[in-house]
């Protein structure tokens, strides 16, 4: 499983996802999740990864591929494409195409599907932020006002803390502490999601990644984090009257 | 879709349950998940279901059957079972054999499966008080010191809380507490889990039910319970640092 997390706020973007890729419980290891494609001060984009392997490495290989081939053009690179909108469609044929083809592979030996969903967020100079999470059939929504975060993997423990405290106008500190809370209810309760953690930010208008961070296991800040959650939860509860 | 929760504590068992039955999200209805057969101060068994309604309905109606047949005996009638093990036993043999039945009589139309989960937690007069999580096949899983609560249908929104408060020595008025909060977290995220609910607290050794309440839609307590905690969790993230 996976857990990655992204919020689109009025004063940036806000990215977090865990490593953890499994085949089974004993077969784990770490895998990053988020990738990067900039051309500082012109274009920033984001992509976290969610599903197979095989099909979200393949992807992002031919998204590679295309921007270094010599005839790259607006219509084949993802850094040449000239909105995000576009940039989400291409991403979307590329992840659709990948997955179909793997899975016809697979077929050969076991029922067994292919699947990947992406969240891709951005910015172009001269273009709004922008924030799609991408399906594996290669269609997307995108985040809006009404609902400035998305998700893709194991989403449901880590979404009531994004639905109390989220909004367009949270600050980007209190963005970062809201994404790693919600990281933090994922971690206790899926095993599959895992240590250690890839962080970004991308402020409006920058057109760049303007800060990113590994968080590994023990991390003191994050753990401190998690213990002041919990004890802070625990008085909630005490307080509340039934 | 369903979400039910039972707690086994050192002071007895408290149980949790909504109401909503859909077959679609245009076709909702409200029908209670949660029974009683009692003989109080010999035995209760409470029983909480999740799944296709026409196997729960049958399911349960098949036990009263038994147990109102003139022939019932230790074998055929829950209110005669010697232990709560073979009641335990007696209800999943019958939830797995309705199960059976009506995925056989929905093969003919179409692929769809039906399938149903319980919680049975009771106790009988000199017995110890058991909880069971009994699955679609008829096997099941007890509740234990470890893990004192069992939850079936939505559980993942609601788990976060109960992970962190809920312990064996928890007293009954916190875990109606923490099993209304775990309520709340999932009718917020839920729309297939709604109102009214139905909460039961059954005292160790009164092998009876000690109380019972439906909490309608628009309960000023429950209303003002969720209020408390939405303030105090976000009082809580406010304070934790990064």
């Amino acid at each position: 499983m996976t857990y990655c997390v992204g919020l689109k706020l009025n004063a940036g973007l806000v990215l977090l996802s865990d490593t953890r890729t499994n085949a089974g419980l004993d077969n784990i290891a770490i895998y990053r999740k988020m990738f990067f494609f900039e051309n500082p001060g012109e274009r920033v984009i984001a992509i976290m990864t969610a599903g197979s392997l095989s099909v979200t490495q393949t992807t992002l290989a031919r998204l590679h591929e295309a921007i270094d081939d010599e005839m790259a053009d607006e219509t084949t690179s993802i850094l040449k494409a000239p909105t995000m909108l576009q940039v989400a469609s291409m991403i979307g044929d590329c992840l659709a195409r990948t997955r179909r083809e793997i899975s016809d592979q697979l077929r050969d030996l076991s029922q067994h599907q292919a699947s990947a969903s992406f969240i891709v967020a951005g910015q172009r100079a001269g273009g709004d932020m922008r924030m799609f999470l991408i399906y594996p059939e290669g269609n997307f929504i995108e985040a809006t006002e009404d609902t400035p975060f998305l998700q893709i993997g194991e989403h449901k423990y880590g979404k009531p803390i994004l639905d109390r405290v989220v909004t367009p106008a949270t600050s980007l500190a209190d963005a970062q502490k809201a994404v790693l809370l919600s990281m933090d209810s994922t971690l206790r309760s899926n095993l599959s999601v895992g240590m250690p953690l890839d962080l970004a930010i991308i402020e409006k208008d920058a057109c760049a990644v303007s800060a990113k961070r590994r968080i590994l296991d023990g991390d003191p800040d994050f753990a401190r984090m998690s213990v002041e959650w919990s004890n802070a939860l625990r008085d909630s509860f005490v307080k509340v009257s039934i």
